[in-house]
């Protein structure tokens, strides 16, 4: 079965504006971790309940909430009213089919994107929605899943002594999609290694309906694909646009460079799909000469036979007047014709180059 | 018999100004359902003549009037002339190939779009046209014809306390909007429901004129939903651009939710689109393919017999002078010939893997 | 004989400003109509000599001079020199190779387009090129040859009473170009026709080369249509940006209304293109099919009745030692086997799914 | 032997603003034409030195210098020295494979285009590239080569009396750009000739090799020509926005009327691509076609016959006990069943739409 | 085995910030060269340590540092800090999977660019990246190898007498990017080569595997070297927008003239893209014909002798009562039924073209 390109419904028919999670279940449990940071301090924490959060506010570094999960609503609704963030937003954290985008509400920052990850050999992509809140003094992540996508983020910032930890939520912001965008090289890498694969099956032997099949399911793949990708280039555009004093304008800089980033991932699944493309009619063509093989070698055995037959057949004829029939040279002559028939053809179809 | 993609004309000739109803009429009586709230009252009410919506002029809060059937040219000319309507909107209204737009009047919006809804198992699409004008305190929509579609939305409004019944007629318009625009994605589950068990027939079994002839009325209808889609699109765009009184800054945000929500849309339809082309082009592979395996059966059979046949006819010729007749092994030996002959040729094939 | 996409030249090499008429002479006589209205008077009136239309210059109603038939340049020129018309103008009412557009020369407008009219059964389709020159009390009209084409349009003006006669040129316009423009549904609708058999004959029988035949011509007709229907919209975009005051602010509402019309125009054109391109696609699958079940008969044939005749061939052979000959059951036992080779390969065959 | 689409180099390597003549030499000889006129005045000389143009720098009229040939670079460069012309316009003036543009110098124009010329019945193209350098009495018109391209121009200024002798040298500019833009015409009428009988040649009669050749070699052409023709578009938008104190108001409108011959021609060339396009695809179906028809005729006497050859094969076994071979009506009933079978398959492949 | 199209990340995980050399390592060794010239001096130097430039910071001509080799990061951070270069440029030296882009720093400016080398006479087409920091003085440029890419250029430096020495770092720039584009020339000459090659290939002789695979890499190639070449446009627009003081107005000529040539670039690569996929259509359409070809062959040899064939079974059988085996004139006359039968047939077939 071939798995659904998308099924982006589930709530219509709700009024807009209620809190309800919508997309797969990926973790039932929510878990909330906070790393706060500023040029002296570092602490690290694990919640319970998001009242928690509440003692960083008087902090005047940088607190990172890290949110698992989305099953438990009530843990968004909560942070939405400790922070004042609108309702629209709160319900876009909780729909896990969003479009990227970033919009701009003045005291805080909304971010949504989405995060490839490369499941197995078999080119299978996972996507994790990453929704990013950035405040003055907070960024919160809401995450679909519990995973180790953030690890090597966070011990960066848990290690790293100098530039990131004098700066702001928006330099962490960036380091956010920094990361996230460059998970996607490692999937360009795999995407790479199938499309090469498929490329030398194509090439060197036989076309397969299972290649077919292969091509087909990487066409959609990259569909979809690029259908998450491509908006992140206009999100960073609108980030770089905003005046909101929420973005430094020494961020600007990395922004571009992000963007950059993006950009050119987007350039490279532009080429996958082109390549993917002439591998199709490629494989139409292969097809083709195959048939082609085929066909010849038919046509050689039976332009070569069919008339000798008919010789064959002529002297098997039972009529009581046959002259040749009793002539002594008449089957050696036969014999002759035999082999010189088979002969000639065989040079017109080498000059024909079939053979 | 297919059916048509559009039966645009109906009124060509005619004088424009002249209000005539143009299209399928799908009902032939017009009915009329007023709903009134405010923040403390709400009221419901089914009318016969349009006169009575005038005592709701007085009241402040929103009057929400459902026309169902557009047959009845009187009730729309009347509605005209008692808000102040412009002939040419009043015309738009009856003619349901409406190209979906909004206009800004002043006084009042006009904004006319197509609600698509899934009519069967075999992805047969209905378009209603929908009609909203806005007033300051009004809001009128115009249906083709009488049917449940609205009902879950009445309800939320019949049922809703707090945000809703204190917001103006925009925020009416946002929810009207947003429920229509949600009814796509029920559509394009069904749609993805479709095209993934086009592509299981194709990938799994033979392909069939049948399967062709799906896949062409998908596209067709594709084609036909994106032209109604992508302009609302624009339509949102335009309503958040203008600079109308009427829509208060606050909606804003919340048509800025549709109008993603709308884009999504488009963009999954666009996928959509691409995955037909490619399966059409897989179509014409699978078909090559099968003929090239017909190809080889028969190449197999003629090549391995037809030489046979013609060692058979050799000995079955009636010379009177064939030494090898007289042979006691000449039969046994060809044989052996019989055998090998083809032993040879299967290894070849099955070394061209066409076996 | 397929018939020319265009025949372009005719001019090149004169100087540039030389009044000559280009194109295919399609009337050799020019006649002249006038139609003077305001909100009391209306006159009606042929005339001879283009000096007959000054009386109406005093006249502070519209007058309406429609020009049918373009050899006559002197008429042209005439006009030129009575109402101060520019060189080029004049040099471009007279080439009928004219793509549309619109010109504000400040004093008058000029526009150009094409009027498409659908001619036959067999959807060919006839351009006649209208010129039109906005003065401030003047309309005049030019038409390449005399037909009934505006007889409707004339009559409603002629029996208006209202809202026409009480305005401008710049609401005749209007008139002249919705009237023009919805031409183009009649067009559309019998191009669904055309297309919808072609469709249905694709689909239900036997693809033949007429059919390929038609798919191709259709294809360039609407590449044609196309190519005059797109720059309308250009057109209308131009005058309604224009801020000429021969534009009442009132037509301009009129004017949008047109130009929707021509974009869902400009839309069905794309997407019946669309669907022709996939017309051809399935008409080569089609095409395909149907070799493929040739080839299958034919294997099926072969398959069965060679491995027969090899057997049959077998005890054909004359050799004096062939103990089976002499067998009393072997005939009954060859004829089990002629039975049953072909009900397994039968089977076979029926399973493949070739039967 | 297929002609190279471009060779572009020639130059790299060489340090920009050295003074070469890059492109193929058409002419060696550089020869020299002047023709200089105003309101009251005309004069024509063929001069040898290049200094001879000064004592013209005088005239208040205009002079219009034709150089032929780009051999002679010092010519080139002896002009730019004595009317102060940019050393990297000299440059582009001898690199003959420019892409068209317009430059705004200030003191003078630079104009570069290419003007194609129909060169036989086989649709050959060529190029010939035209440099102009527009100052306030002069126009600079440099060519590949003496020809006899310009000459038709030439003589309507020799024998104009009236508008272009009054007007400056953009007048006389824009008469060179519209004489260049009109040869297109002729251009594109050839080659309508040209696709229509490719296109009557592909439905009515056999799909050749040698079509394929001429389809593969127009579309080559196509796209060099759209290459060369489509930068035109924005040369003359360029003029027309620029606000060089050399392009009079006036003349705006000329250069309008340019710009729309321009357009028009693009739109065919476009138009005549999607055709050829179309062509392609008709081949491809047209050759499936043949190939269908050919395979009905080998399926249909394959099926006849290799039955019947069956048939005669088991009777023509020599076993001792084949009771038929006794009966005397058995030959005669053979007969009857020889003729049976070919008229049940033949209504069966009638049926089927085969013969 | 196709070679990859990219092997983008190799960095990702790592924070940013981090000055790493990302890339195949082309040369171990860093070494760097140092040009400096003013109107009167001239000067070359091959320096061990960076700090030797530092001299040359008080000079008031320009100084053009070459760096060979990226692996010795410590020289490009020295750099950095000597003339005080954003930690995110260095980065972006170093890593050499960069997209062409131009960043203006206001102290100085970035450009980085894909300088494209064909490699052999297979079009195997080199990437080299090369980064140029433009400051008041300096202008570093940063390669991936030592090579004699820049040999001519320096050269040129060197025995420039005039303008060049006279003019600052801007026009060093231009000359820099003039010169890595015209290298594009060449490659493009050489792309024609190969493309004419397949062309003249494909339309003379048999398509082969081959030509299909060479079809396919090329178009891969095509793919990367626009995905590298088109942005050089942007590049190029960047810098004519640009406002900084480092570039002269007087260089924006000379880069308006680089920017002309790489749109000329990158139209022949349309061009060449364009002609790549109606090749691979004519293949397709080559292969189908030879099919055809083939299968004609077949039939005329099928159609011809089977009856024949069947003619002789006939009178092979062994039937007790068949009359004509005792006719004399019997097997004469069978004689011109075989001679008869192929004589219509070959005639028919001839008629059909098929011989």
């Amino acid at each position: 079965m071939t798995e659904s390109l998308s099924t982006p419904s589930g709530k219509s028919g709700l009024p807009p504006g209620a809190l309800i999670h919508v997309g797969d279940v990926l973790e039932t449990v929510t878990s909330i971790s906070i790393i706060g940071y500023s040029k002296e301090h570092f602490a690290e924490q694990k919640i319970q309940s998001i009242d928690e959060i509440l003692k960083y506010k008087e902090s005047d570094g940088v607190t990172w909430v890290i949110v698992e999960g989305l099953t438990n609503v009530d843990i968004i609704e909560r942070i939405g009213t400790l922070f004042g963030i609108h309702q629209l937003v709160l319900e876009d954290i909780l729909n896990t089919h969003q479009r990227p985008k970033f919009e701009d509400y003045g005291d805080y920052l909304y971010i949504v994107l989405k995060c490839l990850i490369i499941e197995d050999e078999q080119f299978a992509v996972g996507y994790e929605q990453i929704s990013l809140l950035v405040l003055d003094n907070f960024v919160f992540l809401f995450k679909e899943k519990k995973d180790t996508l953030f690890h090597a983020l966070e011990h960066r910032v848990r290690t790293s002594k100098g530039k990131l930890r004098g700066l702001g939520t928006d330099y962490l912001t960036y380091e956010i999609l920094d990361y996230i965008v460059d998970q996607n090289f490692v999937l360009i890498d795999s995407l790479d290694d199938v499309i090469t694969s498929l490329e030398d099956g194509l090439l060197e032997s036989e076309p397969t309906e299972d290649l077919l099949y292969k091509l087909q399911r990487l066409k959609r793949e990259l569909i979809s694909i690029r259908r998450y990708i491509s908006p992140i280039r206009e999100l960073l555009a609108g980030m770089l646009r905003s005046e909101s004093k929420l973005i430094n304008d020494n961020t600007h800089l990395y922004l571009r460079d992000v963007s950059d980033h993006t950009i050119r991932v987007i350039e490279l699944i532009e080429s996958y799909r082109e390549i993917l493309t002439s591998l199709l009619d490629i494989y139409v063509s292969s097809v083709s000469n195959r048939m082609n093989e085929v066909m010849k070698v038919l046509t050689v055995f039976a332009s070569i036979f069919i008339p000798l037959t008919f010789l064959t057949g002529i002297y098997g004829m039972n009529f009581d007047y046959m002259p040749e029939l009793k002539w002594k040279w008449a089957y050696p002559l036969l014999w002759v014709v035999f082999i010189t028939i088979p002969v000639v053809l065989l040079v017109y179809f080498k000059r024909k180059k079939w053979l």
